[in-house]
């Protein structure tokens, strides 16, 4: 275990993608689909051995803290820092940097979404370490490139440059790119690039500087909050502090810390990537998770009871009811207590569309709760 | 109002056509499918102006004697005859002719199943009338043969003889056939053959006969119960008549009116066809109760809360849940409170084994009730 290191767990999910089982308070980092434990649960437990229970944060927004504590009972209570209000991953990590600061200046930081799937953990620990030995000796930002199994769609992709001497599996990150279409994405495989996991790490303090540096709006907020907290910690429920947290976070942009910092210290030859091969996916919607999950023969999938006749390549989440399929083909159906969705499974991505749908025929209650 | 008529519905759905809706407790003619009454109440309202309602009379087995007796509170309670058990037609339809003809000798019986559908009301008791008064006048079975639509092939057809001189859309059967395949109906079509609706009008002296001469064994099971009846109704609860009709009932033949009586008849030309032209479905399936439903632009049908969303020709079932359909064609989705079924509409043919399937499989608990 390494001492000096902190994993941080970004756990703002929105409960959108995998209606109508997640809602806006049930986000997908605490749905229960590939495993009987909750996605954030099996992130935690991934997790704590790197850097320790005590140094193992998350980091989520007001709304979902109580019930956050309440499914992470292992982690100490004032591991967990509240955001005001969603302001995508920049913001959030440059609060979790100055938190990992206060503590220890010069301590390492691993950034993790809170709602990843990974298939070897031993590797993906490995990996892990030799990303925080590499960020140490070498002060720059190191983000976890994934091998590509096939050319997905959903993520965006990191293509390599020169090969860092030493360092097995690590490279100078050549440039960033968006979500390609198929034909693109199929080039970048074989060019070799890596799919990009959105798990960073780096010394909190660089991170900052580089704050400093190209978002003076963010840090600008930070500093303020810094001095307000005196060397308190942020998750600290003293008013004032809490009031400064709010009051700087309005004022911060809204913006990614891909476009924040990655492409910008990218662009100047700072950014490495470590290749990761463990099995890894983001979970983005159903037909993700129908990919991970046990098959049977033809192809179909389920939680709970369910019957397949005639039917092929279906995911069935039926936890309270019998559910019995006949002659259906690539379908997703969601079973929950008020609400149910059949669903072309090729069409899952529409299914965040399909929320604000909802909302505007007036049925946003069933988006809630 | 014909003083000297019967209408005998007869209601002895088995529920396996629409499950996961219908059970064996809850058969296919209690179901609010197509409006907010159940079908044999739509039958029952069809028919009560014809013969009267204390000349309404409804045949079903013992276990649905009470269910029945509650659904059609309007019925007087003596005219439910409850069969021992499930004997196919021939039987139940002896039964009530001899009831029939208890009270009124020389009287006409209409046959009605319990769980039809029909567009024209008023139509169908003009039909219904005219079909009365050709039983009366010729003293031959009369059935109403309905002019097809398109070439189903779940319907028997009849096939007609000559016209019959007077009589508006009247004609000898030349004979019936079965369930023919799509280009075989499609024949029977261009030949001007009919639907056999399964709707008989005749004097139920002369079924009662007939009965005699083709099938001994149900007459004499008959006579037997009419000698121990001695002028009392077949409602009776007395237990010397009950355990007779137990008892006879064990010993008849399990077969249709068709086979029992219609073809022997039939090809002794002795069986007439009236022409319907009123809309009419034996409501086999939920493809067909699809056909009858009131549709969208996109073709998808429900009841209930339900939103399809680039959803084509669907059915939806759904009293209790919001049911969304997300790039869905040709589903069926019935949603009830222990049990979900997620279909192919084109197969809904397929639900009756669908339901041994489930017995086999150790969910026999959720065909039941």
């Amino acid at each position: 275990m390494a001492k000096n290191c902190f994993s941080v767990i970004i756990a703002g999910g929105k409960g959108t993608r995998f209606w109508p089982l997640s809602r806006a308070q049930r986000p997908k980092q605490l749905l229960k689909i590939l495993s009987r434990k909750s996605l954030i649960e099996e992130t935690v437990e991934r997790v704590t051995s790197l850097c320790g229970r005590e140094q193992t944060l998350v980091v989520t927004i007001s709304e979902q803290l109580a019930a956050l504590r309440k499914e992470l009972g292992q982690l100490p209570k004032n591991n967990f820092l509240a955001e005001p209000e969603g302001k995508n991953t920049a913001p959030c990590i440059g609060l979790a940097a100055l938190e990992v600061t206060r503590s220890r200046p010069d301590a390492v930081m691993i950034v993790l979404p809170a709602d990843h799937w990974v298939a070897d953990v031993n590797k993906f620990r490995r990996t892990l370490k030799a990303a925080i030995e590499l960020a140490m000796r070498t002060d720059q930002l190191v983000t976890i490139g994934i091998r590509p199994d096939y050319p997905e769609t959903g993520y965006g992709y990191i293509v390599k440059g020169k090969a860092i001497k030493g360092e097995s599996g690590a490279f100078v990150v050549k440039r960033f790119t968006e979500k390609p279409d198929h034909a693109a994405a199929g080039r970048l495989i074989r060019q070799g690039s890596l799919w990009n996991s959105g798990i960073f790490v780096w010394k909190a303090a660089t991170l900052l500087e580089l704050l400093a540096r190209y978002q003076p709006n963010i840090a600008h907020g930070l500093d303020a909050i810094r001095k307000q907290a005196n060397g308190k910690s942020l998750a600290n429920s003293n008013s004032t502090l809490r009031a400064a947290i709010i009051r700087e976070y309005k004022k911060m942009p809204n913006i990614s810390i891909d476009y924040a910092v990655l492409e910008k210290a990218g662009s100047e030859g700072k950014v490495l990537t470590l290749e990761g091969d463990f099995g890894w996916s983001d979970v983005g919607s159903w037909a993700a998770a129908h990919r991970m999950m046990r098959k049977d023969a033809q192809g179909n999938a389920g939680n709970g009871r369910w019957l397949g006749l005639a039917s092929k390549n279906c995911l069935v989440h039926a936890p309270d009811r019998l559910v019995v399929l006949l002659g259906i083909e690539n379908a997703v159906v969601v079973d929950t207590a008020d609400a149910l969705l059949v669903g072309d499974l090729r069409r899952s991505q529409e299914v965040r569309e399909l929320v604000d749908e909802l909302k505007r025929k007036g049925f946003g209650s069933l988006t809630i709760k």
